[in-house]
């Protein structure tokens, strides 16, 4: 069995993680600094006061050769290894490389008291960790990277592990909408073979990728890679961030794809969460009135959500989603090995869309992620390609019965009257979105079964899932007037319709406009209670 | 009979094509300062300086309500007629009241040389008439309101003259596209009839009309008093000028519906020529994914091409209509009256692309083309009526069949492929775009007579219709070489193919990719032959 070595600046947790990791999976976890150590009968900070950098990356080369030739470990590699071309050709023979990286402000946080690190002895170490890793750029390539900053050690290990485990697969189907069809096509590593899904379209020509920095950092190398020698490629990168999804940058995507001469035989891709796919799909459906366009999406919520059904938008000072067009792409590729560089607390977000096609349309997927909730929580590749498949599919069939978003799709709403105003009320700063559709969810669920729409029994199901999911279902602290007031005036903006999805059963749903307000208010209380 | 007051400041021409206009139509023709200058026996000029502006005022005052009880007369009045409610209210009671008004510019050099304008005895006549200009702002109000800056006396008689001849009249067809149909209504004074037409899918609600200054002064009063009892109205103006026909425009129209907070029950209309229609249909194409549009196209081009079809579109600094979508307008309303107020060489311009249908699609409208084309040039209400439905008619036919522009719509590119060439070549300065496609088809029908797909006949009758509506069929001055470098960097722009359409006969046109250079040669040399 091949090696797992992990590398990464100091401070990104290889050695927590790998410990973990070779627990994990009952192999011999090796850190090459104690190696060094153990031969050299002393510390890394002496070895440097004594011997200078120069001779401690002597014994790192030598000690990293040795540790290359082993089987079956999980090694933990210094910071530095990555500044001998000769140690990753080493690590390379025998390793699947893990690249961990972390934030300057986390690194220092993580590494700042220890005193051990001899490269930040020096009066402002922030100043110093950005210097390194600006100079390091480029260096820490991996078969995985991995962004440990807002992830505990367990989480990095099951990653890992989850990646470790998987085996390559895909599965796909079509949906057809009028003169456009669009394929969706989803699997573990599926984006690495990119080229075999897109090239009967478009097998030649240009290609221009619209991505953020993060993605491009850790999943960029591999779609650069896998379509550099087919094409004339290009990428437009768009800053993170919701408040980047606007005119601006869209208007920098047309001057990229004007300067790319890009036509009507080119091809832009959209590689990134939601805000990159909208926009992108966006730009796609209008310039020159329209190019071929492929959606890869990276976050959950994207995969089985936004990603699928065809509606693209930036967003406007005055409201979300404001200016938009509906437009499908030729194929939309989900690789879930995506999902396991997403902050954790993003992927289970992203579980409270999955778990409400179950609520709202398909008792069985109910059923089937009760069942499989702790293989979701452990990434099981496996598992989650199928909890995407079923999820797309579900938005699929809804979207292909009512494309232009007139009847059907509104269900796809479900949880969101109430979320939205608890997200408006919370400024959009204490929940994630998937976060405050849990509790809007469980809200509509209490006002359904006050109607006796559903039984208290799948009331609690919902509720127990959406907990289990390790999404939120009560909110204590909630200005409940606030809420309330913003329904309102939701409500008035909308012609005085206040509109609910409410489930009739698990696997079923329908459209409510008249929900007493005393129900509502209810609801909103027992959302409260803790 | 009522009379016919010609009302605007001086120096816009009232006298002098009052006078004409009493010729053509054989009636009484009094000026009113000439009337006043018979009365005290004694030039307008000696009044003020002997009594003073307000002396002057209530003889004017004494005069106009005289006037105001003929019948049948040519009225010219003097530019301060406007000042005094009570002046219009008389003029009103029983005449057609005809504004005529010009630039600042204009104005001085008609009248800059005659020393016998009393109120611009001034050190700066320029500044004088901004002032007054502006200080008399929005009462020149008229049935008909006329820019005569870039028209000769016999120009703006003939088109007054058309306006007081017509009757209203109106035709509509429906053209379907999918799950989408528009009504194509075109007639003269449609446009106070608006809200008859658009009240079935429109009956209440928001209503944001897009437009430019010029039509704004010309024609914005009549489509505000046609519109505002029924809806809440307002106005998005956009300065004149292909120009502006990009991103920022656009960004401009989606703050303003944005502000309005139009929804999916509102409706937007583009008030213009090709420019904002373009530009409206956008907006509407892609704020909310879509809302409902009409175009009431101002300018010939616009009624017979770019308002039917559903292309919509700005401009990109590397490209004209980069950017844009396919939508239809719930409807297109051609006021033939609109076109009373154009610039004559743009009337002729547009003409172009009436021609041009009669040769790629219906031999029968090119006959009955060449039969009218003295009523086209001297604007007989009738005749225009039927121009512009039967053109609305072959483009809607046309683009119909190929909605997606991926076939028959090329043979709408007649005359475009040198025509484009000889716009870019002499910087889109020297020739307005029908003037360019005119040569452009002339010099395809070259090529076409070379290839022996029309006969010598063909070609010249072609030829004597264009020349007869005024456009140019030959280009003595043009750097052919130049020409030919802009085809051919064309050509590799679009892999290769330097596409002709070429007519096969009158009324039938084909598509032709391989056209020798030799045969284009000949054609441009034959442009340049005097």
């Amino acid at each position: 069995m091949k090696n797992i070595a992990l590398i990464g600046f100091m401070g990104t947790g290889k050695s927590t993680a790998g410990k973990l990791l070779s627990e994990m999976l009952d192999l011999q976890f090796v850190d090459s600094d104690e190696e060094i150590e153990r031969k050299e009968g002393c510390s890394v900070k002496d070895i440097f006061n004594c011997h200078g950098e120069s001779y401690f990356r002597d014994l790192e080369s030598t000690v990293i050769k040795e540790l290359s030739q082993c089987t079956g470990c999980v090694i933990a590699t210094g910071g530095g290894v990555v500044l001998s071309p000769g140690n990753m050709e080493n690590l390379r023979k025998n390793c699947i490389i893990i690249s961990l990286k972390a934030t300057p402000e986390v690194i220092l946080k993580r590494v700042g008291s220890t005193g051990a690190r001899p490269l930040l002895d020096v009066e402002n170490p922030q100043h110093e960790i950005d210097r390194i890793l600006n100079s390091r750029q480029g260096l820490y390539e991996g078969d995985l990277i991995i962004d440990t900053s807002c992830m505990s050690p367990d989480d990095v290990a099951v990653r890992i592990r989850s990646f470790i485990q998987s085996e390559k697969h895909s599965s796909s189907f079509s949906m057809e909408f009028g003169d456009a069809s669009c394929e969706v096509v989803s699997g573990s590593g599926v984006v690495e073979d990119i080229y075999k899904f897109i090239c009967s379209f478009h097998p030649e020509g240009k290609v221009l990728i619209i991505s953020d920095p993060s993605i491009r950092e850790l999943w960029g190398g591999k779609l650069q890679r896998a379509l550099d020698s087919h094409y004339q490629l290009d990428w437009c990168i768009i800053p993170n961030g919701e408040e980047h999804k606007n005119i601006d940058s869209l208007s920098q995507i047309y001057d990229k794809a004007a300067l790319m001469r890009l036509s009507k035989d080119s091809l832009i891709i959209g590689f990134g969460g939601g805000v990159i796919g909208d926009m992108s799909g966006l730009a796609s459906a209008t310039f020159m009135r329209g190019i071929p366009y492929v959606q890869v999406p990276t976050t959950l919520l994207a995969q089985v959500d936004s990603s699928i059904g065809g509606k693209t938008a930036i967003n406007h000072r005055e409201g979300k989603n404001l200016i938009g067009s509906f437009y499908q792409p030729q194929m939309t590729m989900a690789d879930i090995f995506f999902l396991f560089t997403l902050p954790p607390r993003e992927y289970i977000s992203g579980l409270a869309e999955v778990i409400k096609y179950g609520i709202i349309y398909d008792n069985g997927f109910f059923d089937y992620l009760e069942k499989s909730i702790n293989d979701i929580l452990q990434l099981n590749p496996k598992v989650l390609t199928e909890i995407v498949r079923r999820s797309c599919s579900i938005k699929a069939s809804i979207v292909q019965q009512d494309e232009k978003d007139n009847g059907l799709r509104l269900l796809l709403n479900y949880g969101h009257t109430i979320g939205h105003a608890i997200e408006a009320a919370t400024e959009y700063k204490k929940f994630l979105h998937g976060e405050a559709i849990s509790l809007g969810m469980e809200g509509a669920a209490f006002i359904a079964a006050a109607m006796g729409l559903i039984s208290e029994n799948d009331r609690s199901r919902q509720g127990r899932l959406l907990a289990a999911a390790g999404l939120p279902i009560r909110f204590p602290s909630m200005d409940k007037d606030k809420v309330l007031d913003l329904m309102e005036n939701d409500k008035k903006v909308k012609n005085g319709h206040l509109r609910f999805v409410l489930p009739e059963a698990l696997g079923k749903a329908g459209i409510y406009d008249e929900v007493p307000e005393s129900l509502l208010m209810d609801a909103l209380e027992q959302l409260k209670n803790d």
